[in-house]
């Protein structure tokens, strides 16, 4: 009986605080399919981000920033059936609008519109797409692109050389070592068809078939090319032996004595652009990680020529929850800049998109498997009392501190008790407290602490910031930092 | 004739290219209210927010970031009339959502949603408002914040003290150094209304009135309050001998003797405040740049506490197109958070919004009026070739130069004319170039050329990484870069 009037009482005040809360009762959550990131989070992915930057820099690239939405006309015919996935404004009265679904559409449109035929440009940013988001798998909603471009007319593979070469150095400077980047053309994929004996309107549809060998054997691919696209048996037999073949440059030597190939012209130019491209790739002291891999499709319609995708080695690959998939990926495509053009004026444009959501993903699970901690902030010194009244005294030792250029922060407390005060420096990995008590004022004097050894030494206050700096320097040598 | 045959010939050619162009002929241009950013904009935005967020990093901030929107209902509420200038998203089957309006609200949710009581941290990103845009005065539909917030429940006015500092730290980082920061605090404010006899339910829009003095004389504010807004005159004179003061501690002192205000608990409380701060800001020795000033009213209902404001001096005020208005303000708002806890639970807060889109434009009239470029790239060194045929000495060499540590580029031609390498050093700010040829091959030595000076020197392969660190240190610390 005692239990059922202590429930009775329980429902009536859950009853009274849902009342209280009035019209603010209602799940607190981010929308399906985004998320916050958290401080840690942050401080992972701006780490990452710099790195990538530099290489951009590196390589000479400026950035561009565009709207999150576009007039809707802008997105419309330029991504197949996934169009379906775009995030449409409402209608509020004026234009119709979408958010970007990519950042490849908005820089063929900023070309076009500002006439601009010559730019090297790197851009991060959030798109959408209304997918059924895969968290599991790192997918969702709302997730940052990681662009690089160059447009202009050049002549051929140099540039598509460097966006290859930007990839590596990336994957590189972020320590994921064990990798391939696979390299293929799509003029060598057409005329592969053609030669086979491909009907031309099925070319795309058996394209992307072939764009699932990476998750899938090549007898369920098959399957799919007669049994769904209604491709000859034998003309699929024929498709088997080539994309299942990757190598180098002797595939590619190989390949040019091929009979069938040789009858197509599209397949002999594709062949020709993959042999100079491996052939620069030497120079760039890149080839270890190359691959000229005959089954790479690539998804997007637009490509025109070379593409290419990064995977990281030990990925099983196929559909798992493990598997991390192509962690960056590009190609040419000299044709989507005129599409934006009233006279077709062709602005031929190779770019590579870093997935970093992928690497972040992957950095992440590194970090949480290693039990590593990430800073979320970048304190040097952290003033402290050990007695009541000080705060003035905190104040004043702070303001000195940052006019000497180092990044301080104290309690906003007037009264913190020291252990609290120690222990927020513990937690938040900040390597030097200064801490101030009367019989130190009085002296001119303060103790310095190394938080991590708890070694404590005094003072005086007008070497305060050469001993911290002396000490700082010491700790990032020692790598206690 | 001939003309009009001309006419019609003209007419012609631009009904086959409309033709031509078929499905793309619409105007090319980004939503209304929104802008492109172009690679030299991007590069001041980033030397700005650097320097801003060293200076946030320098008082210990955290970063996180939220969805660029959230559930409609999360927004709903908090901007009274401004609401309908929050954009929505059509409903596509799934959750009603709208774009974020400011940073400030989705901040509060993720507080409540994470059950966060102590946190600080800047939020940089782009905020959304279907406001009628004044491109001339530099308002636009889509624009930055750029906020820092001090969550957590402390002593009065120690973290409200830390929030003035850093406003006051980065406008003299940006080398704006001509301001002043208003302070004020709601309680005075309503305090004093109640002591002057203005109706409780008249506060806010009273309040509002008052908050015009910034743009507008007293005898406009007071018509305002007389004739709209049905206050009696006697009251609303009253109210003129008081904000129309400003001042600093001896003030403070002046009105906590005023036989009035004394009679009005809240103003009391108010001028105690105001009173704590400004002794603290002498700490932090800004107290140059604060000024007590019972104007400022800031239009956003939720502060609860001390609100302040910094403006460029020099700026006429007004609605002039010249005028830049208040770069950055902020104040306390205790009761946010709460909205979103199903118990209500209190986090106090404090925070200061940068008005990082006014300080762009200052800076980019400054640019253009000093007809200073900004460096686009951080390219060091060029790697040139003075003759045909040497796209793989190029590659080679940029490589080494690429392993050094140098940004490089070369140009994505076979065979680029020399003086069209050149230009496009000059063009970029290039310090340095690398010029290759046969003879300088064969010898085992390059060209080494300042770009400015267009001195050139010969140089050993092997000496060139060490003779480019030492130029660029030179031009360096010579500011010739």
């Amino acid at each position: 009986e005692e239990v059922s009037k202590l429930l009775e009482l329980k429902a009536k005040l859950n009853e009274d605080e849902s009342l209280a809360a009035g019209p603010q009762k209602f799940t607190l959550k981010t929308p399906k399919g985004t998320r916050d990131f958290s401080p840690e989070q942050m401080a992972l992915r701006n780490t990452v981000l710099d790195k990538i930057i530099s290489v951009f820099k590196k390589h000479g690239a400026e950035t561009i920033d565009t709207p999150i939405f576009e007039l809707k006309e802008v997105l419309t015919g330029k991504y197949g059936e996934d169009s379906k996935l775009i995030y449409d404004l409402k209608d509020q009265g004026g234009e119709i609008l979408s958010l970007r679904y990519d950042l490849t559409v908005p820089f063929a449109r900023y070309l076009a519109m500002n006439k601009i035929t010559n730019i090297k440009r790197y851009h991060i940013a959030k798109v959408y797409r209304r997918d059924n988001p895969s968290i599991a798998r790192g997918r969702y909603r709302e997730f940052y692109q990681c662009d690089f471009d160059i447009a202009g007319a050049y002549d051929p593979m140099i540039p598509d050389t460097e966006c290859v070469k930007i990839v590596y150095e990336i994957l590189k400077v972020l320590g994921m070592d064990q990798f391939t980047i696979k390299l293929n053309h799509r003029l060598l994929l057409d005329g592969l068809f053609e030669a086979c004996g491909v009907p031309k309107d099925k070319f795309r549809s058996i394209c992307s078939a072939v764009d699932k060998l990476d998750k899938s054997p090549w007898s369920e691919v098959k399957k799919e090319m007669v049994e769904e696209k209604g491709l000859e048996e034998s003309v699929a037999d024929l498709i088997g032996e080539y994309v299942q073949l990757n190598g180098q440059e002797d595939l590619v030597e190989k390949l040019l004595k091929d009979e069938r190939l040789l009858k197509s012209k599209l397949a002999v130019e594709g062949l020709e652009a993959i042999k100079l491209i491996l052939h620069y790739c030497a120079f760039y002291n890149i080839s270890d990680k190359i691959s000229f891999d005959l089954s790479l499709a690539r998804g997007l319609d637009y490509y025109t020529g070379i593409i290419y995708e990064a995977v990281l080695a030990g990925d099983a690959g196929g559909d798992s929850e493990f598997s991390v998939g192509s962690i960056a990926g590009g190609g040419r495509y000299d044709n989507l800049v005129s599409m934006f053009d009233s006279k077709h004026k062709q602005v031929p444009c190779v770019g590579v998109s870093i997935g970093i959501e992928r690497i972040f993903a992957v950095l992440e699970a590194k970090y949480a498997a290693a039990n590593k901690k990430i800073r979320t902030t970048e304190v040097q010194v952290y003033v402290a009392s050990a007695q009541k009244n000080l705060v003035e005294e905190r104040m004043k030792l702070c303001n000195h501190l940052w006019d000497e250029g180092f990044k301080v922060e104290h309690s906003y407390k007037k009264n913190p008790k020291l252990l609290v005060q120690l222990q927020h420096c513990e937690e938040y990995g900040i390597p030097l407290a200064v801490i101030l008590g009367e019989s130190e004022i009085q002296r001119g004097v303060v103790k310095l602490r190394e938080v991590k050894s708890r070694n404590e030494v005094e003072v005086p206050r007008t070497q305060l910031a050469d001993e911290i700096r002396k000490m700082l320097q010491k700790s990032c040598m020692n790598g206690t930092l």
